[in-house]
């Protein structure tokens, strides 16, 4: 019921706007680049038979009309930009997949009682101008005109560029879905880790998109000459630091679901013979259950205080605000699951450590998400690979769901 | 003996040249206030009534002829130049403490076997131009022509900078004494560190200079996206240098003597939610035995690939170069305990961590150290501090051992 080369095709053709020459795609959010690949996308949508329009905060958008065109629409979709240096499939999967899906319908005349739409998000990655999700946000109601001034590296604000691509900036807003215009949003998207690939699955159900958390933990010792002071004698941040950030990984493991990384770390005043008197480093700390990431925080920095306090070093944490996970809603992880087993895939489920746009509709309409095996869990990154197979399974099980969320009505023809 | 307000005087004096907003004293190697500092050294040895001379790498001497004239000569001194915004003690109190014993005995008509002599010693810190103890290095033979192209952050050289006070570049290896030339140095200098202050003690005997040695770690994982990664599917290089330099202080510890410290650390790529695939951190390593220096890198090495081979984490180190211990000759150690004892000052022995002028001193001929109290251990630093009591028994301890090593003749007063 795929046509998978049609389908990888495209994944490589959207692929090579914006290539670059160390073989990574960047696509940054409302460039002109983004502009290619939308408009690309336009083609394939009316390729599918799609009714395209563009809303007013530039998502594209792609409709197979339903049986009952006043019933809630059913959407799918994912976001059109990469990262510096991303690669093809994160977004781009999601949307050369749901066209995919509707395209086969239209090519065995089924119609489904609620109409489809496929959605390419603007503005996801909030590389360029570190606002994420904006397009699914605004098209959830979540709009909020300041953002518009944040500025990209070369001083450019979202409002300009989207003014740059002849979208008014004053009436991105108008992009907004009626409450209870949506029946449900479900997202394909390529995994981004590799739990999938460690079990040998191409495909997974997702459960949720994890309460995320970051912070800034710094540890203020004495700075001393690393010649002239016995260790006895030392208040040693970066020492602390270690004991630290040893606990933090055994406490995260100790969940057995959440995850904490320290990605950042920085001494000061940084001298191969100075023993540091401050040590900085950050924190990022994610559960699918907010509950779960929270006790595990209160847990890092109830220890991270007894290792400072046995070893006379300052204890300081800003958290810089705890996400609330979104959980993806069983109205719609049911018809996934019954896809899965009509499409004969062991039915796994996983959490998305990763934000996604389906968080946007979280408090908006019931959401779902489809997760496709990464090779080597690698992404945003030029090597991020999944394989046409596993492209064609994730998009098979789309479909079904899709068809069940829909409603099969009469004409369809089971696959 | 000693004239504590003279002494304590001149340091307040030679500090104001080079004082800066921040209230510590720069005077960095060969600079024009270097110069200024120089010229005032310069006068208390013509008020100390000593005969003056700069030898021909710039360092200004002192000298108080002996009963023999022909006889090795008795050398004390210090560095004249300082760190960026350092202290004013550090160097300044060996020559300052110097000239104070010279004057002292010319004052009560003291007249030794052997001459005395003190040195205010050039381009110590290193600061400047990555050279360190330079007018000692050529003063003991030790000089290298290519040093001289060594430059500062303006991209002057030494050579130019040595010119630029009227010394001729390619003549500075005839400041290089004769082979027992000199009988024996001693350098009175601040601890710089805390273990005086820790014990309540004004004086120390320094019992040689500690083997040092500089490390680079590199530690290489895999590079995952902080959310997407379940702790168990990790290769994080973090986690392995936090168990590394756990292990590295509690090794250092154990051997009773040895200091290690990990004073810069980088995680690449570096992002609060990127699981780092490289961690680059320094180690600092250093004894007095060159020996247990050498058994404590060795076992740091062992027990860091053990680490990381559980860890499936790639390990690295380059080792910059293991310095040697620079004893203190009995010869010079036991007339500093001598005077100890003649003053009634407790006898406690401890190494230098640091590096000093002494230790260029250690193959050309007998050398000591007296280590006066820093005040918290702080140097290099504006807080640098030693109270004029300490300062002054330091130089006390000097007189007496200056006086033995040089031989006390007729006409001698003793104090």
């Amino acid at each position: 019921m795929i046509n998978q080369t049609r389908l990888f095709d495209r994944l490589n053709r959207l692929g090579a706007i914006g290539r670059t020459q160390q073989g990574g795609v960047t696509r940054l959010a409302l460039s002109e680049l983004d502009r290619q690949g939308i408009d690309l996308i336009a083609e394939w949508m009316c390729d599918a038979g799609l009714q395209v329009r563009m809303d007013a905060a530039g998502n594209l958008i792609g409709r197979k009309e339903g049986r009952f065109p006043d019933w809630p629409v059913v959407l799918t979709g994912s976001h059109s930009d990469t990262t510096q240096e991303g690669g093809m499939f994160d977004g781009a999967l999601g949307i050369a997949g749901g066209i995919e899906v509707l395209q086969s319908m239209n090519e065995r005349g089924v119609v489904t009682d609620h109409a489809l739409e496929v959605c390419a998000y603007r503005d996801e990655e909030g590389c360029r101008f570190a606002a994420s999700y904006s397009g699914s946000r605004i098209m959830t109601g979540k709009h909020e005109p300041a953002r518009l001034l944040r500025t990209d590296e070369n001083g450019i604000s979202i409002a300009e560029a989207l003014e740059a691509l002849g979208i008014d900036p004053n009436r991105v807003q108008e992009a907004a879905r009626a409450p209870g215009s949506v029946k449900a949003h479900v997202e394909l998207h390529i995994e981004q880790g590799s739990v999938l690939a460690s079990r040998g699955l191409s495909v997974g159900v997702v459960t949720g998109i994890c309460a995320s958390s970051r912070s800034r933990i710094t540890l203020t010792g004495e700075a001393r000459h690393a010649g002239t002071t016995p260790m006895s004698l030392r208040r040693d941040p970066m020492a602390a630091a270690a004991a630290i950030i040893q606990m933090i990984e055994e406490e995260a493991r100790l969940t057995g679901s959440a995850v904490a990384t320290v990605g950042l770390i920085k001494a000061f005043p940084g001298g191969v013979n100075v023993i540091p008197n401050k040590v900085e480093f950050s924190l990022d700390c994610r559960d699918i259950d907010a509950a779960v990431r929270d006790v595990l925080l209160d847990r890092i920095v109830s220890v991270s205080r007894a290792i400072c306090e046995e070893r006379d070093i300052g204890f300081d944490i800003t958290i810089f605000g705890r996400g609330i996970s979104k959980l993806c809603a069983q109205e719609v992880q049911a018809p996934i699951r019954n896809a899965f087993e009509k499409l004969n895939l062991p039915i796994f489920l996983l959490p998305s450590g990763a934000g996604h746009d389906s968080g946007s509709y979280y408090d908006f309409c019931p959401m779902g998400m489809i997760f496709v095996r990464s090779v080597d869990g690698i992404s945003h990154n030029p090597d991020e690979w999944s394989t046409p197979e596993d492209c064609s399974d994730g998009t098979r099980v789309l479909y079904q769901t899709l068809l069940e969320l829909a409603g099969a009505g009469e004409g369809v023809i089971e696959p």
